[in-house]
């Protein structure tokens, strides 16, 4: 078993990791001759700045992590595509260890409990050797860009690579693409993250009144998350915003540290989501944190609502996430207009890109291993668009079977955005400000689910949340007993 | 006001940074002749490897973090020592900031919040400008080496550096040893700090219980800290360790995380501190995860406790820390000789280093903006001894008053190092090897407070625990009546 975090939590088989790396072994099989062989470099211990401690400990690389499910600091794997076989390499331990951290373990130990073909600590020259040994033509190496960021994953780096023949360009569109698709091993770890996600949140709802601070919601959340499920790691920072914060769409962060107290009347946006064995989920929940929705509040979740369920029903394999994001766009403009907010014709205001004046984020991305998981413009993706609000798009493609996406409409009533719309004579004329006004300040709604797409119907994997306003308000009317954390 | 997070949280004044920022100058004006200008770089944003996210957000570097106590990320911040004035630099943040992250602040909300002299956003040539404009001679950069790590934390960079006359020596050691000596305010935020992490560990003794795992304990703890203290960032990953993993000194890493099931008849040794505005504390809690002690953990831990007091009563102004680490084995090897584990004479087996097996770790460290404070070799410190146990002082000083100091006598039936030493006849001569088998498995036994330094008395800051057998044992027989978490 390669992990499991108090009996109650869900069990992960090495057999996860040994299947990604035989998907990945038939697909170089394709575009490799022969004698080819992959090195991956694991994630490097790091601190804060100069020190020799942090808050969390380590957490694996999500490329070295795919491929063989490891979550020791400093190791190395190797994959022969020709045998088909793997090899980790875990870092020869100081004796020292063994008083600070713990039990040195043996290289047995890692060969059962991550099912690799081999296992040697990694000397000085153990990798050069190995290669060696494999006789090795061609060294794949990842380097990876992130396509949101431009950040770069740098190649391996070991003792003798010189002496290769390495290849920096094949192993990344290759494995990234892998980890589009998900397996059902895969599927049944992201389905687990994403209960305790919806557990987390239900809690919050349960217990939330006016009075706290968003950041004692955030840490029941955290909190539920790891007792009862194991979550010791987050995929991303808690946003825990009510209120006007509510338009803020990475609120949470250090300039704004989710520190608003909760008053009567506000809306929640909390968007938070548990990682359980680095397969994370990134769910986000709205509603009012006094449990009954204002007059706006309801006209503004219920065309959120609706965005996000048509999404959710159009969404199938062949379908382009772009279409998709045009299409929450166009019940979110719809839904305004009805509300007499805006005013003109829906389809010219798509075309004008007022949408984005609401939602200026994409419709969604791709989950897994990050919250914004890799692949989102390789495949048959379009290029970038530079249009606001497709320009956030973090990922183009059509859909497929296995993809696990996070459909994530929103309404948002940013200032900022708002302010810059009502000063361009070419989108003022569709807004009517003083419909505007009432809702200037009421914040915003998202409603995102994590949802794998199937051919006879998409899979909602946080199906398990009051969604409905009835629902909510039901849900939320029943206060737990017992609230004493 | 600096920070807050909660109303019943401690407000930090932006004045102990300007008096941090005064003392910094007056020591310089002894040192550097004329128009010398510090610049200090503050920390970076920095994300899981290539992605654009973290579990947690941005946490300020401590050497910027203590001259200016701005939370925010990519700042820069100048002083001048001629006029002693103090200018900060936020980055000039992108317009889709206020979309994404939050309210795009003035100068002035910065001036108002952090009490700077001056205020201005870093554009390409702001720093160049100013310092031509305080027509600077010198330029005092920060290189700060980690004197337990080794890792170097690198002098700020910037446009137009090599205009100037350069020093990266002059800065470290009077900031450092700045650092060492807490104000009057900076011991109120510390203080508070350590109150929070008693009151949380107070909590996890109230509900602990055999059958739960580490890591739930863990999450009680964090939650606890949060929820109520308003401390969303830890100095150091939480120590959770029971049974036998108390031995292991930094246990609940990723190789060892908090994982282990609570057995009745466990030891529970929890070493966790919350932080609160960057200041931590390291409060170390040992006990009975059945809240009744075994007669053989009540000898460790009586030995462990003897150690801790006579090392707060003997710690005064003057003495030097190493003695301390001598006194505290002694008092551990005499305990453990009336055990029956140990046979010969204490100070021969002083000499030989009997006492590292038992406690390999160094006595304690500074305590400040890191768990591991700065400048534990600075001063009259000696050089760093090679001798087991007395290897690992992160510090060698006497003591000064407003020193704050983590005391952390421990005790462990480590295997590996019980093993090494019966291994050698020159130690194994002086064990009771039928006795010590008694022994091995029990874990180990810490002991750790927060102090601080006075002429007249040391002050405890963590004086509010349970910390006598039979005040840990009526502690923990009270339980919580609602232990719902
Ligand atoms: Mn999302
Ligand atoms: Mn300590």
């Amino acid at each position: 078993m390669s992990f499991q975090l108090g009996e109650n939590t869900l069990k992960v088989t090495p057999k996860l990791f040994a299947e990604n790396r035989t998907r990945l072994i038939d697909e170089l099989r394709k575009k490799v001759s022969h004698s080819g062989v992959v090195v991956l470099e694991g994630g490097k211990e790091r601190f804060r700045y100069n020190t020799d401690f942090d808050d969390l400990p380590f957490r694996q690389e999500s490329y070295f992590f795919w491929a063989f499910g490891v979550h020791e600091s400093d190791c190395y794997g190797i994959i022969d595509i020709d045998s088909g076989k793997s090899i980790l390499l875990p870092p020869r331990l100081h004796p020292d260890f063994a008083i600070w951290s713990g039990k040195i373990e043996p290289e047995s130990w890692f060969l059962e409990k991550y099912e690799t073909d081999e296992v040697h600590f990694n000397d000085k020259d153990t990798i050069r050797d190995i290669l060696h040994r494999l006789n090795a033509q061609q060294i794949l190496l990842l380097r990876a860009e992130n396509t949101d960021s431009g950040s770069i994953l740098e190649p391996a780096e070991f003792e003798g690579k010189d002496e290769f023949n390495i290849d920096i360009t094949t192993l990344y569109p290759i494995l990234a693409e892998l980890r589009v698709i998900k397996t059902d091993l895969e599927l049944e770890v992201l389905r687990y993250a994403v209960q305790i996600a919806c557990d987390a949140h239900r809690t919050v709802m349960r217990n939330i009144q006016p009075g706290y601070y968003e950041y004692q919601m955030e840490s029941l959340f955290r909190h539920t998350s790891y007792f009862h499920g194991g979550c010791r790691y987050f995929g991303y920072t808690c946003i825990g915003a009510s209120g006007c914060n509510a338009a803020i769409l990475h609120y949470g962060n250090q300039n704004s540290p989710n520190s608003k107290k909760l008053y009567d009347g506000d809306i929640c946006c909390f968007d938070m989501g548990p990682e359980y064995n680095c397969y994370t989920s990134d769910i986000t929940c709205s509603f009012p944190c006094n449990g009954k929705f204002s007059e706006k509040q309801k006209i503004i979740y219920n065309l959120v609502y609706e965005a996000n369920q048509t999404v959710f029903k159009a969404a199938k394999p062949g379908v382009r996430w772009t279409e998709m994001h045009i299409l929450a766009e166009r019940i979110i403009l719809k839904g305004l207009k009805d509300a007499g907010i805006l005013t003109g014709d829906v389809e010219e205001m798509l075309e004008k890109r007022v949408g984005a004046v609401f939602m200026p984020h994409g419709l969604g991305h791709f989950v897994g291993l990050e919250i914004h998981d890799v692949g989102g413009y390789l495949g048959d993706a379009l290029p970038r668009s530079s249009l606001p609000g497709l320009k956030y798009l973090r990922t183009t493609r059509t859909l497929k079977e296995r993809m696990v996406v996070a459909i994530e409409p929103g309404c948002y009533f940013n200032d900022t955005l708002l302010d810059k719309a009502l000063a361009d004579p070419e989108l003022s004329k569709y807004f009517n400000n003083e419909a505007l006004k009432e809702y200037r300040g009421i914040g915003g709604v998202r409603v995102e689910d994590n949802v794998v797409i199937w051919e006879n119907g998409n899979e909602n994997m946080s199906a398990d949340l009051p969604r409905t306003i009835e629902e909510i308000e039901a849900f939320m009317g029943k206060k737990d007993d017992n609230n004493n954390f």
